[in-house]
């Protein structure tokens, strides 16, 4: 690959002030001797070198020696803090040539298997930004278009994790549970944590910010407590309390898997065997044994039918086995949310009504919470089958859930000020009486992310009512809460095209759900 | 898909310096209000507004107030330049929605069949820019993987014409020839398209410049004379002599095949389904009635059967037919290179030796100009079948050829200077006695083009041997010429590794060639 460096006068490296997102951009004046000298003109990426530091970026002209001089080399932020050198360093830039591991996604476009090496090799190039988007979109599309046999998607979560660091926890188990997501609300993981925490299993648990729904875990305990930790303080509050509820942002881990996600969520490629590979590599990365996976099944859930939803159980096990988890599926209701609020703060306020054994507290949120909790309290051998549910409810029931809560929220970092509701409610009404028989997902979360959410942490969407519920005409469905009047327009306009409910006359028109 | 336009401040737009290729972006300062309050931090695309002007572009964070200010918005100059209104006016911005065609890309993802609507839909987005570069790439591997039936590919074609203007040449014959490629040398439109001019027939060719060979034919008419005419001059040109030979490197003919070039061609993705709709698209943009396509094929060609030859010439005659054009397919002899230069100035040269009779022209040139001239003649109603090529080769015996070549020379601009071959030489020698065997164009083609081709115009590659020729041991295959002496060395190691000659010792081992 070295064999088209060039062996020019070194230039000086500048920090340029943009910040590109995930793609490094170097910048270069156009009378600058490199670039004139050696057909520069026709390259889209440039590779740059400083004795072993290497990075890859794509090639900016600049026609502005305010923005960078003609002997230096301008780098964005992101480009800048990974080659990791001080400004005005000399480098030498070289022609980047194409990883030679995109002839293997030629192959996959080609129907082909790819092999073990063939796909280190891939996520290996991945993960040292040897890619550029389009060739990234490229893999992602010929995975998801010629599949992947369980065997490849083994080689790809094994490449992932090997792709960055990876934590030791030094403990015989590490729990962890992971939705795969689709159900507004569901926040379960901050009722579940505290339980198994304070059963005495150790669960470091990390999660994501929302991404493309209206909150994700990290957002909601974000309304309680800081959750962005240095690796330092995370574990030492693991060690002492056996749990956390702190955001995973750290790219270290299965670093590949943030790439590819990076431009699998703009295309809204759904392929199951990219979220198993990137769900477990990310897992397996943050030192868990012992994982939980939640899969909600339903009409608007991300898994729709039960075939699937079997097929991708099969899959999750026999891959978290290669690597060496254990993996326990279960296949859960996903026909409606989960809990009443959509959207951090009211998220945040279902949680703490759970923990606080509220009587007005969803029941939905706390069955499914208890259920989860105790399948993985009897991942523990000297729990028998079927006592976990019942060790789990004891936990909440006592009311030492929340104290673990609260001892979990005090040593993140407890927020002083409580997170008000939007300013702005709209309630929305049945139109008719009868029963409700459909509430849409996608429908309820997309007016919660319009609504403000999770941007805006007290926006979002209260139900009042669920499936198969009697209602008369006229009476909530839900409210909507808001920040901003231009966000509320825009959740209200989207309520009038669909408001996501379907009133019938019948109970026994809503699908049923059955395992 | 405006339901989401903010209604803020308006933004005072300011051009960057900056060269950002195909892509837009736009540069927003991380205190600009409109960031800090909108969530924009989440957000990757923008639509930039003024009255109906409307550009979608990338969005770049600064911190610089010399780039950009906290009231402005800046533009690189793609993106200056496609807005098309004055530095200071006053836009607004609104988050992109993602293009909705995307939705039917994903169909094809699945194997769907597109229809005319989907494709239509699809190109209309690509070609208002509403497509990521990301998203072109799905777009791309897609179709590559899934494929196109015939009437998708007409359907693309048409899509392809209708994304952008349209020649009209007013006459009712408006001949063109293509070839697809893949063969070094084999610089035939510039001696064909005089003879055909000087017939008669309306002849207004326009070329590309190389990409990823060594010399496109716009390349190389430009050591001769100037290529990149103003449309005005280019009519009168044509008008007055029947033919030229100019660059058609106009974005405004078929613009979404442009787009989809400047993705595709990084990713190395062949799909012939995609050659296919972008040759005719940008020819039938260009106003051409008869189409002539040149199919070379050997084992180092880009098609290497005659099965797949077989198969691409019946796409082009369904789709060409379908979208109003009169097509006719040549098969040709793609083992070895045409002519014996390979980059610009040695391609031109081979040329001006034919045209002028010289009896050291090459011959190989000389043959398939004259059949290929031959066949465009025929398009005309009144020659007799079989008679083209000798009514060619009059033209051109005669003298007449060169007189009107040296005619569109003089027209589009006579270069006064010759240019010098590189003046850095290297003889390929034999290693062996024996005979050509084999000539591999990849491996020519790389080395003429590390040389400097076809950015040095003088660099490249001058082939002495052809297939069958007996060889003694020392020698000369062939010369490189470089300017650089970085570029030479890249060209020497090159040929170390793989001089791209086969030296056997029967002459019967060379792969015979029948159509």
């Amino acid at each position: 690959m070295t064999d088209t460096c060039l062996s020019l006068t070194p230039l000086r490296i500048n920090r340029v002030a943009i910040d590109t997102y995930h793609e490094n951009v170097a910048y270069l004046h156009r009378d600058c001797e490199l670039y004139r000298a050696e057909g520069f003109q026709a390259l889209s990426k440039i590779e740059i070198h400083q004795d072993h530091k290497r990075i890859i970026a794509v090639l900016n002209v600049v026609d502005d020696t305010n923005i960078v001089d003609t002997e230096s080399l301008g780098l964005s932020e992101q480009a800048f803090e990974q080659l990791g050198i001080p400004e005005g360093s000399l480098v030498t830039v070289c022609h980047a040539q194409p990883a030679h591991s995109m002839e293997f996604v030629r192959h996959k476009m080609s129907g082909e298997r790819l092999s073990e090496a063939q796909l280190a090799h891939i996520i290996e190039d991945i993960a040292d930004n040897r890619y550029s988007k389009p060739e990234i979109a490229a893999f992602l599309v010929s995975v998801a278009e010629a599949g992947l046999d369980r065997d490849e998607v083994y080689y790809l979560t094994k490449a992932m994790v090997n792709s960055g660091a990876r934590i030791h926890w030094d403990e015989p188990m590490v729990v962890d549970k992971h939705c795969i997501g689709g159900i507004p609300g569901n926040r379960t993981s901050m009722i579940v944590i505290p339980i198994v925490a304070e059963f005495g299993l150790m669960c470091p648990k990390t999660s994501s910010r929302a991404i493309t729904s209206p909150a994700g875990t990290a957002d909601t305990m974000e309304v309680l407590a800081e959750v962005d930790l240095d690796p330092d303080r995370l574990h030492r509050i693991v060690r002492e309390l056996r749990g956390c509820l702190a955001w995973g942002g750290t790219s270290k881990l299965a670093p590949a898997d943030d790439i590819l996600i990076s431009v699998e969520r703009p295309l809204s490629i759904d392929s199951s065997e990219q979220m198993v590979a990137s769900i477990l590599s990310k897992k397996s990365a943050c030192g868990s044994t012992h994982l939980l996976i939640d899969i909600p099944t339903g009409p608007a859930a991300k898994v729709r039918t039960m075939r699937d939803a079997m097929k991708l159980r099969k899959l999750f096990e026999y891959v978290g086995t290669r690597i060496g988890m254990t993996i326990e599926v279960l296949l859960t209701d996903g026909r409606q949310p989960i809990g009443r609020g959509i959207g951090p703060a009211l998220e945040a306020r279902d949680v703490m009504q759970v923990l606080s054994n509220d009587p007005d507290a969803p029941r939905d949120l706390r069955e499914k919470s208890l259920r989860l909790a105790g399948h993985m309290i009897e991942f523990e051998n000297d729990v028998r089958g079927g006592e976990g549910y019942n060790l789990a409810r004891d936990i909440l029931d006592s009311g030492r859930a929340l104290t673990k809560m609260q001892a979990i929220i005090d040593a993140q970092g407890r927020r002083n000020e409580a997170v008000p509701l939007g300013r702005l409610t709209q309630d929305i009404l049945a139109s008719r009486d009868g029963y409700v028989t459909g509430i849409n997902n996608l429908v309820l979360a997309r007016v919660a992310r319009l609504a403000g959410a999770p941007m805006d942490k007290g926006a979002g969407v209260d139900v009042f009512c669920r499936l198969g519920d009697p209602v008369k005409k006229g009476q909530v469905l839900y409210r909507i809460y808001a920040e901003f009047q231009s966000d509320f327009q825009f959740a209200l306009s989207a309520v009038d095209q669909n408001s996501g409910f379907d009133i019938g006359d019948n109970p026994s028109l809503v699908t049923p759900w059955s395992h």
